[in-house]
């Protein structure tokens, strides 16, 4: 059954019982400015024990010049009362766990300042219902929330590794609150959908008409001077391989703050799918976290003289497309090739997959996934937990 | 004025109108299983093309057997009219933009499956209402939601440097969901607070009683083997010096599934408290991420010999209370004592304080913050984009 949610405007409601499921319902009803009225035979329970209940038998007659009854006694008969006569008394009603004599039902709510969120599964899992309230109200408990950007605002973003679980509450927040968003190449459809319907959404970088450093910090500042919020939507988290400090010091040099939001950088979640702790007591004693490409696709391989001789874990991003170049590298400068690795490739999405190995087959391994791909190489890679 | 949310039984509505505020309201209305009766003079928008209306002038009879009514048109002489006769005729009102002739108001609504999540803002702010509204469907759109997690569970979960901005959303809803949450001494008490009611909050390194490896993962063990949702709760990200080895092979050995849950670390959330990027084309080309404390107190300072002589932004991690047994390491073994470097400590408290200066000044620079507190090397510290 799907219901319709509705706020009511304040109203006066007749609550019949004073035991512990009226004691619920009330105070759901003292939440809002409405006004509760409580007729009961006895009070069973302390909720009201401070409160004013009329101590009486109901009559029918009661309810009369009520907006909502609700009917908190679980006595049935007394609902096939209420029910037949609500017409001609003009109250909309509710009898607690009897759907059959409901015209509307409570929800989990949850309120701050002047917003109330509140959901319903029609009857269906109240308790699902009640975790759904539970996160969107630690949504609306977080820093800041209600108060909406100013104008001219720039966020670098954070976006993760795809998929929405792995996206901050604060990335959330401020993607959301764009009127422009410039998205890097391996922003998911599934991130860029959850800018609103009338943010403008430019990919910067796709392959085939990606724009320089040079436009993409044009228009930022061009954005921000228009009083538009701004995002740049990056990859995992904005300080490791995001062009952060250009485009920051560009944007602080233009006259605005560049607020950055952190995520979940693709190093560590590559890790996490291989089932690979980077750092492990007495064997990894810290991780490096490189990028095999270079400005003007050049290939980076100062890191190659520590693999394997150092306890560092070696996290390499966009690894794949450069698997034959690091191997001939780590060859002509001594690299053990026997060091253990693993590539992860595809994270968050269907096709996600790790591909275990040593630094000597990383040609092979390569051949075996697609882009975007992580590879950390180490000892620890042949330790990963999920194989136990 | 605070509403009372509520969930309307599907009933029989009737909707005078058939223009642009007509559409709005039916869209809504038809998400649920209510009758809708639509009656207008014409058909003044495109939606209403291919349905049933009834073109006719609205008469009050017209509005007999109806649970509510909505007035359209914005002629408030008729809304005057539905109002005065809305009690004998037993339907709740809603003329639209006309809140003193409203018994309800509509909610921004945002469902899935049976799941109804509405949020109003009592009229105040119809736009942050939206936006709670998009935040909240986010929620509910993300993988596995509504889904709860099977009795057994255990999960590690990444949760960020403290602040809810900095919690991913996957992290939220495994905290949520969680019976037994074991926690680590920085988890905040915003963090803990996430736990449902019911939820067993054990902290298993309170300076003072710190629990040992061994026993924490007897812990988990045992409340997964009740078939409890356990949850270790870590700051920043869970692959890095959470002991995320010894944990997850542990759970792995017993035939639980150690469920990781990526978070935002501290590593580089510090770079962006302080302005920093860890990596910059042409000047530092990874980042290695170290702890200054290992098992028993000791000191790490392996690292030390990179300082200054690496393409590498050095991040440590627990470093205060190490300031001056680094100095001195970094003095014997011949480091640069002129390398700009930044501390950053308590990230997302009112505290936050980023104290720059050189490797050689560590230790005044050290009296000047408290724990927790991230120490990063390299040329990049001297270039916060915050200075400009």
């Amino acid at each position: 059954m799907r219901v319709l949610p509705v706020a009511l405007a304040p109203k006066k409601i007749l609550l019949i019982g004073a035991g512990k499921a009226a004691a619920l319902k009330a105070r759901g009803v003292l939440e809002s400015d409405c006004e509760l009225i409580v007729i009961a035979k006895e009070i069973a329970d302390s909720f009201f024990d401070k409160r004013s209940v009329t101590i009486k038998s109901f009559e029918l007659a009661d309810a009369k010049g009520f907006d909502a009854a609700i009917n908190a006694t679980g006595d049935s008969d007394l609902s096939k009362l209420l029910w037949e006569n609500r017409r001609e008394l003009g109250y909309l009603l509710n009898c607690v766990d009897q759907p059959k004599f409901c015209d509307f039902y409570f929800t989990a709510n949850a309120r701050k300042d002047n917003l109330c969120v509140s959901v319903s599964s029609g009857g269906s899992s109240p308790k699902l219902a009640q975790y759904a309230r539970d996160l969107c109200a630690a949504i609306l408990a977080g820093g800041d929330f209600g108060k909406p950007p100013n104008n001219g605002e720039v966020y670098l973003i954070g976006c993760g590794t795809g998929g929405i679980d792995n996206l901050t509450i604060g990335a959330l927040k401020a993607i959301r609150s764009l009127e422009v968003a410039l998205c890097d190449n391996l922003i998911s459809d599934e991130i860029k959908n959850l800018t609103s319907k009338t943010c403008l959404k430019i990919d910067v970088r796709k392959n085939n008409h990606a724009l320089s450093q040079e436009e993409i910090n044009d228009l930022i500042v061009k954005y921000a001077n228009e009083g538009k919020i701004v995002g740049r939507l990056k990859g995992g988290d904005p300080s490791i391989f995001g062009r952060l400090y250009e485009e920051a010091t560009f944007i602080a040099s233009n006259g605005f703050v560049p607020r950055t939001i952190g995520g979940v950088s693709s190093a560590f979640a590559a890790c996490q799918v291989a089932g690979v702790a980077p750092t492990i007591r007495d064997l990894a004693s810290g991780a490096l976290i490189v990028s095999a490409h270079l400005k003007g696709s050049r290939f980076n391989g100062d890191w190659i003289d520590l693999a394997g001789k150092t306890p560092y874990t070696i996290i390499v991003l966009m690894a794949r497309g450069f698997a034959s170049v690091i191997v001939k590298a780590a060859r002509e400068r001594g690299a053990d090739l026997n060091v253990p690795c693993v590539f992860v490739s595809q994270i968050d999405s269907d096709q996600e997959t790790s591909v275990f190995g040593v630094l000597g087959d990383l040609e092979s391994m390569a051949r075996q996934i697609a882009k975007p791909a992580v590879l950390i190489i180490g000892r620890c890679a042949a330790l990963s937990y999920k194989s136990l």
